[in-house]
Order: C-alpha cells, then structure tokens, then sequence
C-alpha cells in the first residue's frame, strides 16, 4: 500500500475520479452495452469535450484507441505508402520509428543522445518522405518540443503528414492542432485516468491519404481503417470492437473539470509552483542533479532527476518506508536516475514532503 | 436507468464484482503501475487461478489480449503460412474469416444458414489448410457446439492447428483444453466483467509455428509475437502494452470465487434452472419460438427468442417501462427475435419477472 505514487503512468488518481468510478458503479455504466443510446449520448460528451478543450478543428476526426502500438501501426498503415521519417530522442519514439519496419515500410531516423532534443528544424528530411513523426515530451527521457517548433516544422513542409505523440503532457492543451496532422494521447498518463484508452486526431489530409491506400491495396472491408472507424463514430460516436465503456465515461466527467477554466489554470499554476520547487531542490544541494541540463528542453511535466546508484536505491528506499512510490528510469540510465511525474492528481504537499525524503 | 439488463455483453455485473472495484479504488489497484512488484503478484494470481479453473495444460501459454480483433489477427498472423479453413455460421465466426483476407492470406469457408450448425465431421477440409477455425458459441445466433465435437476434429486432423472462440461460454469450462491449439475469451460476456480484456491460450505447436513463420518471415523484434508476449509473461505476468489493470485483478478475484466448486456447481445448476424456465415459457405459448430449432445446437448462455416485429418491439418497449433491458439481435434477423443472455449475474427472480413482462 502507498500514500503517494509518483509514476508517470498508471498515475495517481485524483478523489474526483475515484467518486467518479463509484457514482459509475451505482449508474450502472458498467453493465451497458457499447450499441446502446445511454453510450451513444455520453460518448458524444465525451468526443464533445475533447474537441472543446483540446480546441480540433472541426474538419478534424476524433478517434478511440487501445493502446499507442495500435496509433503507431494505425498511423503508419494508412498515412505511409514507402517512406517515413522518425524524430528518434529514446524510447517511445524509438518504437514509433520499429513499427514502420515492422510492417515492411522503409523508415529514415534521426537520432539523438537520451538528455539531448532533435535539431528539428535543421535537419535533412528527404523528399520521399511521406509523414514525420514527433514525441512530443518523450516519457523516457523527459526531453521535450514545444508548440513554435511543432509550427515551423509544418512551415517547412507543408505538405507531408506531421504525426505528433502527446502522451504524459496532453492535459497542459498548449497545442494548435491545426499543426500537425495526427495527434495521441492516452489518459493513464496525461490525464490520471485509470489504464487502457487512448485518443488520437486525425487531419482531413492524413484521412484522404488512407482512403487513397486503402483503394490503392485493398479496397474491401477492413476492421481498423481510419474509414471504418469514421463510420462508426459518425453519428453515434461508436468503436469497431468493444471499447474501455468505463474509461469513456470518466474521460466525459474528467474534462467536464478540465473545461472550468479556472480549474484548469489553476492545476497549470500549481503544476509550475510544483516544478519551481524541485528545480530549487536540485539547486540548493550537492547531490541531485537534472538527467535533461538544458532548461530549455526539459518537461514540467515528468521529471528525471540523475544521481549515483547508491543513492537513488537509498531514496528509493526512504520514500517507501514513507509510503511513497517513486521509481527509477529504465533502460540504460535506470541505476543513476528517478522519475517523478509532476501531473496535477500529485497535491503540493505530497511533493514537498517526498523531496524531505529524498 | 434499468434494475436488469439481459444484454450479452457488457453484460450484468454482480454485487460481489462491485464490491471488489469499490475495494480496488481503496487498495490504489488503478493507480499502480503495470512493470511494478504489486502488479506482477496479483497479475500472477490471475494467471495461476486462469490456469487451475480451466485446467490449461503445462504446455499451453496463457495471455492477456485487448479484443477478438487483436486475437482474430494475432492466430493468423502466427499460425498461417498460405492456407486457413473457417468454420462460419454466423456473425464472429464470419469476421474471423473475414479478418484472414485483410491479412493476405487465403480463407476456404463452410457457411451454413443463421439458425444451423456446420457439419464439422463431414465437411471436406483441404490438406494445404494449416488452422481451422471454429466459434464454440456463436453470439450472433446462440447456435454452440459440444466438447465431443472439438475432440472429434482434433483427432480427425491432428497435424492441422484448432482455434476455438469460446466467447460468452467459456465460465461453463467444459471444455478440454488439449483438443484445440488456440483457446479465446472476453471477461465482459463470458465472465460478467467490465469490458476489455481478452485471455488467450496457446499449445506449444501453435507457438511453434509462430516461431517458424517469425524467422521465415521478418526476424526481427515485434511487438505482438507470441513470443515477444511470452518473454513479457514468463516470470513477471506482464504484457507488452499498458494493461486493463482493474480487469486483471478483478478477473483474479472473480475466479477465486469460481474455484469455489461448490459456487460453481450452484450457478451450472441455476443457468440449467433458469434455461428451463426459457423452454417453459416457449413451450406454454404459442406466441415466441426458438430461433434455433434445434435443441441439440442451442446455446444455454445466449438466448434467441423469435415473434413477429411488431411484438418483439411491444416486448422491448413493456421491459423497458419495467426498468429491463433486453435488445432484439443485429443484423437481418433484428426486428424478429429478442436475445436474452444468461449468465449467472442475472438471478432466476429477474429472469422470471421478465418472462412474465414479455
């Protein structure tokens, strides 16, 4: 048992959500079926309010999914003929840019080291490249882009199909959809919901070019197409298989929160104070320092803090006997590294008493 | 809002299930992590408990999968080199076939009529087909075949690969594992869980052949093998994406209750009950028929009830005044025929209140 979690996802569920799962029990959303009327309308609210909040434009689709492996496959299957080009700053956009090879299509990388973001706007990107793909705020390292830069790149090549990952940072909304043409994001992370839904935006454009391949290769029925699920989100605001009917339902009331504006500002503002408090951790002592050096591409959002591998089992082990979850990173810099999600489910003083465990 | 839905799935929940997701959000169950030691114990349980109710061979792998499409693509993509054999008499059975040709891969299909079962025995099979596909119990019809079946086919064709889609039958577990190679099932049907979580089993020669194929084929990394899904289950009970969380430790609690044999046995007996009481209602008027004629092929779990249109509408339209909720079938045979699920979550006094509201 915990006090406290500071993992990026599964995350920590705010009291609001958790009523929220209660009240959904006592409605019975659990026991409805995915083709009823009682889903169809609160799914409707549901795409509602994400097209408010996250202001898609309206000849954008909105879209359900299971999980990021299926947005990659989805997102390269349709918007991909031969050629793909994948941003490449550690993990998750590591596996975006695996995918492409794995369904037979040629896949260009830039890569860079783990602390370091992609020269995006200096870059070669090859003319045969189709689509470009962007981790927005790459969970793994925490090395994040930023709105003016995701602009310019569209600027620049106005006419490929720019995919963007908004996964762990989608809640801060500091986005214009209009510049990029497919956009994911799953709730467990961004916006501390319970595991197992994820959203994804697609552009008039990206959509035209699946219909183009889908008559170029198939031209029969095919379950997950970008088409396919058109259909079935049209009108009724439905999926192809049966959907996380739960998740749906807490991702209406989340963002019912979300779209009372001053609720949200304020979470920003505090998520600010959070993380103004934690760089002034790292800089009044010795120990801790930041994984990501340059401020200018860090996250707010999940944070990596570098220390030696004595210490970070230590204050992993301190937190615990203090009923605080706090992991470190995996992969190569797991030993030297902890990872603290700074989302807005975390109350203040639960990371201020954490860094006095630390 | 409705006191009893007879919808197949999502289906009815019972109290003891909403006593664990209310004991689930106290335990912080939605707020773990999927890679931490907490989700790997009780994912464990979960699997073990899997393993003992259904009797899965030693030699069989168990998985978690997020719906029959991932499971329909994740068998063929496996198993088939060139040729697939589907068994198809109605809806499911046809999508898996179906799923085969958006793979590239070439399907022979045995169709019968709606209300009819495949003549599984005598039906003329083609040596270059490598996996047959059969759906224990149509959803689509209520039409189900029999344990002896599946054992006559294994032994009829004991170098071909069997998969069997138990989906709304599988609680009933009279199945013997070791006559077929692949084995699926959904927790919202056949289980009366919240929806979104699949298990699957698999016998070493499907794994097999699926290692084969890999190397032929690809021989690189892939997200969803089976045996990349088994490096992430060996040991750990981890799945290679972000799992339903809740639906694998609710599942776990579930089937602790199943493997009470005394409960189980009870609710075999009050399906069986709750069954007859159906057929006395048929029986007794001369109003609704069966849909499916003949007993020998009809399902006890899913129930299809036929009358003329504007009667079935009456019957929907007197339910719903009485807080039931009961729906006609999809598809061409909708406006004559009422479905009724039967699973345990429904108690013989709400099955009794609705036959007399019919």
């Amino acid at each position: 048992m915990f006090k406290t979690t500071f993992n990026p996802g599964p995350s920590q569920i705010s009291s609001e959500v958790k009523d929220d799962i209660r009240e959904a029990i006592e409605r019975k959303i659990l026991e409805i079926s995915h083709r009823s009327s009682v889903f169809n309308d609160f799914s409707k609210f549901t795409i509602d309010n994400i097209r408010k909040f996250f202001n898609v434009p309206n000849d954008y689709y909105v879209f359900y999914t299971s999980s990021a492996t299926e947005w990659w496959e989805l997102a390269i299957k349709w918007t991909v003929e031969n050629n793909m080009f994948s941003f490449v700053n550690w993990n998750f956009s590591e596996c975006f840019a695996k995918t492409c090879k794995l369904i037979w299509k040629n896949v260009e990388i830039d890569q860079v080291e783990w602390w370091n973001q992609n020269d995006f706007l200096n870059t070669n990107i090859p003319t045969s490249s189709e689509i470009i793909t962007i981790v927005y705020n790459e969970t793994s390292t925490w090395v994040r882009t930023d709105s003016e830069t995701i602009k310019k790149i569209r600027l620049k090549y106005p006419e490929k199909i720019i995919a963007v990952d908004i996964v762990s940072i989608a809640w801060v909304k500091e986005f214009d959809i209009n510049n990029a043409d497919i956009w994911i994001f799953s709730v467990q992370k961004a916006l501390w919901l319970p595991s197992w839904l994820w959203i994804m935006f697609v552009s008039q454009k990206a959509f035209e070019k699946s219909i183009y391949l889908w008559k170029k290769w198939i031209d029969i029925w095919w379950y997950f197409s970008f088409e396919s699920m058109q259909k079935k989100m049209f009108e009724k605001c439905q999926t192809i298989c049966t959907p996380n009917v739960l998740n749906i339902y807490l991702l209406w009331k989340q963002l019912d929160r979300f779209l009372n504006k001053w609720w949200v500002s304020e979470l920003k503002k505090e998520t600010l104070e959070k993380y103004d408090l934690i760089e002034k951790f790292v800089n009044n002592n010795n120990i801790f320092k930041f994984f990501v050096k340059d401020p200018k591409i860090r996250s707010h959002s999940v944070i990596s803090l570098e220390w030696s591998e004595d210490n970070i089992k230590q204050a992993i082990e301190k937190c615990k006997t203090n009923w605080i979850i706090i992991w470190s990173w995996y992969g190569k810099i797991k030993p030297k590294t902890l990872r603290i999600a700074n989302f807005p489910s975390i109350k203040i003083d639960e990371l201020k008493f954490m860094l006095e465990c630390l």
